[in-house]
């Protein structure tokens, strides 16, 4: 598979283009293009500018507004619910995360609920816009249906993934961002580019018998919940994705399980949908609300450094602490560039051309 | 394995008179009482009375206070930290609860850490507590390090259970409570009595390779988390210990990872720890806070309808939702009784004899 190397500032140029060919003001195009290279940055390939063109075509099917009027529609001091109005979710969920922020800061949390809006790119970037205000933060989303739960062989749930960043004091922040599956669609699709099988337990065929076929979705069948089968704890894999399913749709009035918004703009929208738009769900804790920050942060050092220094099993080097990998990622990319494999390099250009914009 | 039934009110009167002899005031014995039943009722046998023995031995370790002073160290309006003042983490985890409802009354959310606190049941009864006021409930606690982290042969992180509660409208509420590891600790209880291995992806042996060994926790081995292994997603069962651990511990005050307070009492307290007792995290968030109840409700209703009708797979007879297994063991115990193993039967006779108690 080729690939080709781009600086940040080369995708950031075009992203931020392309943005503003769509409409969107020049603040949103800014937040937008941060959102979405946050994810290229830190290697998580699959949610960056790889999507780029899906939020085009879903622009283009008007299923994205680009410039939409986002508001909340109902709060306490602790809460509220915020309707996206149809716009990016790389936009609606930076706003809805400082709403929490801000409420955390006048009643020591703040938890938004977001109904009208799409895919807002990696959760893990919007969790931790809290750190910098020594808040935990917290942010999940559900999505289009791809994950079949325990005992069944209809996908009823997207692969709804959990963030949380905390912060510490002299060591780098603890942040978590996972799917709720055993693996991520992101990985399946780099296994179908180089024609490769998945493990057994990712995936399950239509039938639900387990499989090890890579492109298994594009012949009905589905994603296997974090546990991969029963009596592996499949069936905590699949209450973790209804808990963000239902903290992020059913409590905003967002379309929900198998009636989740899809991405891809060909496919059409699921009849029926029981509320609007994709919905996510964001958390912010202050750290002060709980006990003193120093305090906390010291404690957060000692903790994240006992856990690296726990004895590493033979063949591997360390214990790695969540958000290690993308950290390490984002210092490499950062000089040496960020590899874009040639199908989406196609892609871009495809999106280029349509807006009169050149990929340099 | 022979066992023997008894009545929700037999296993009641005896545990009562048990907490009462210990010195607890008649309102705490009572709630110690309720939070342990609810475990046997539920059919999470390795976390009710089974345990009884346990809690009394800790007590004449002096490990749990009998009569202690629970109380608020500090407070905004959506927050608490509780010193739990090395009580029955039965009696101090509905303490704190209640705390988290109350401030979710005035400002739509409460959000309560724990300290200095001790083994507290089943997550789920006090997650429950919320559903009667229309509130989602979230509980967790860290535990005894039994789990080793991903890449890890050491033993950092406790089973740390989550629970989340959600009400519905005239279905059943959705009730999740799991481990974050593949399989609870009472799960390999259950098959060291019967002399029967573990599937693969349960445990680990001290070297960290794969093992079936029932009983490789006294062998230096260890339990896994939720995912068993790296390619099939155990670093995201570590984060989800990990962020349990520091929500229940760090944020609280409490002793944190491999510091975290051993439950059986011969085990001595681990040396420095960092904190004071084990730790809880509970949060209550009132659902019209984010919209109209019963709007909520219906959408929830039709939530658990779809997924309860999501095609089963060959063999199965219907997908469950999260607390169907422990609703339907709660129905049928209530009438025919609740199975207690001999070697919990004699515990119990023990205990009862050094109490002046005869289990009836």
């Amino acid at each position: 598979m080729s690939e080709q190397l781009f600086t940040y500032n080369q995708l950031y140029t075009f992203t931020h283009a392309v943005f503003t060919k769509m409409g969107c003001s020049e603040n949103d195009a800014t937040t937008a293009t941060k959102t979405l290279l946050s994810a290229d940055i830190r290697g998580i390939d699959s949610h960056g500018v790889a999507r780029l063109g899906g939020y085009v075509r879903l622009w283009e099917a008007k299923r994205i507004n680009a410039n939409p009027t986002i508001k909340i529609i109902h709060e306490t001091p602790s809460t509220a619910v915020v309707d996206g109005g149809a716009g990016l979710g790389l936009v609606v969920a930076p706003y809805a995360m400082q709403v929490a922020i801000d409420k955390a800061k006048t009643v020591g949390t703040g938890w938004v609920s977001v109904k009208n809006s799409n895919h807002f790119g990696i959760a893990g970037v919007h969790a931790m816009m809290a750190l910098q205000h020594d808040m935990i933060g917290i942010a999940m989303t559900n999505a289009s249906a791809l994950v079949a739960p325990t005992f069944s062989i209809e996908k009823m749930l997207g692969t709804n993934p959990i963030a949380v960043a905390i912060p510490a004091g002299n060591e780098p922040p603890f942040v978590a961002d996972f799917a709720t599956t055993t693996a991520a669609n992101g990985k399946l699709e780099i296994l179908q580019r180089k024609n490769t099988d998945t493990p057994i337990g990712w995936v399950q065929d239509k039938e639900g018998n387990a499989s090890t076929d890579a492109n298994v979705l594009k012949k009905q069948g589905a994603l296997l919940p974090l546990g991969s089968d029963r009596e592996h704890g499949s069936h905590k894999g699949y209450a973790l994705g209804s808990i963000v399913d239902i903290f992020s749709a059913v409590l905003s009035g967002a379309s929900y399980g198998p009636w989740a918004p899809p991405f891809p703009a060909y496919i059409p929208m699921p009849d029926n949908m029981p509320g609007e738009g994709l919905g996510h769900f964001f958390g912010a804790m202050r750290i002060d609300a709980f006990r003193p920050a120093a305090d906390f942060k010291a404690n957060m050092d000692n903790w994240i450094t006992r856990f690296r220094h726990a004895k590493p099993a033979d063949g591997f080097e360390k214990v790695l602490i969540p958000g290690d990998p993308e950290r390490e990622m984002e210092a490499i990319r950062m000089i040496e560039g960020i590899p874009i494999v040639q199908s989406v390099i196609e892609d871009l250009q495809e999106v280029g051309k349509k807006m009169g914009l050149e990929l340099c």
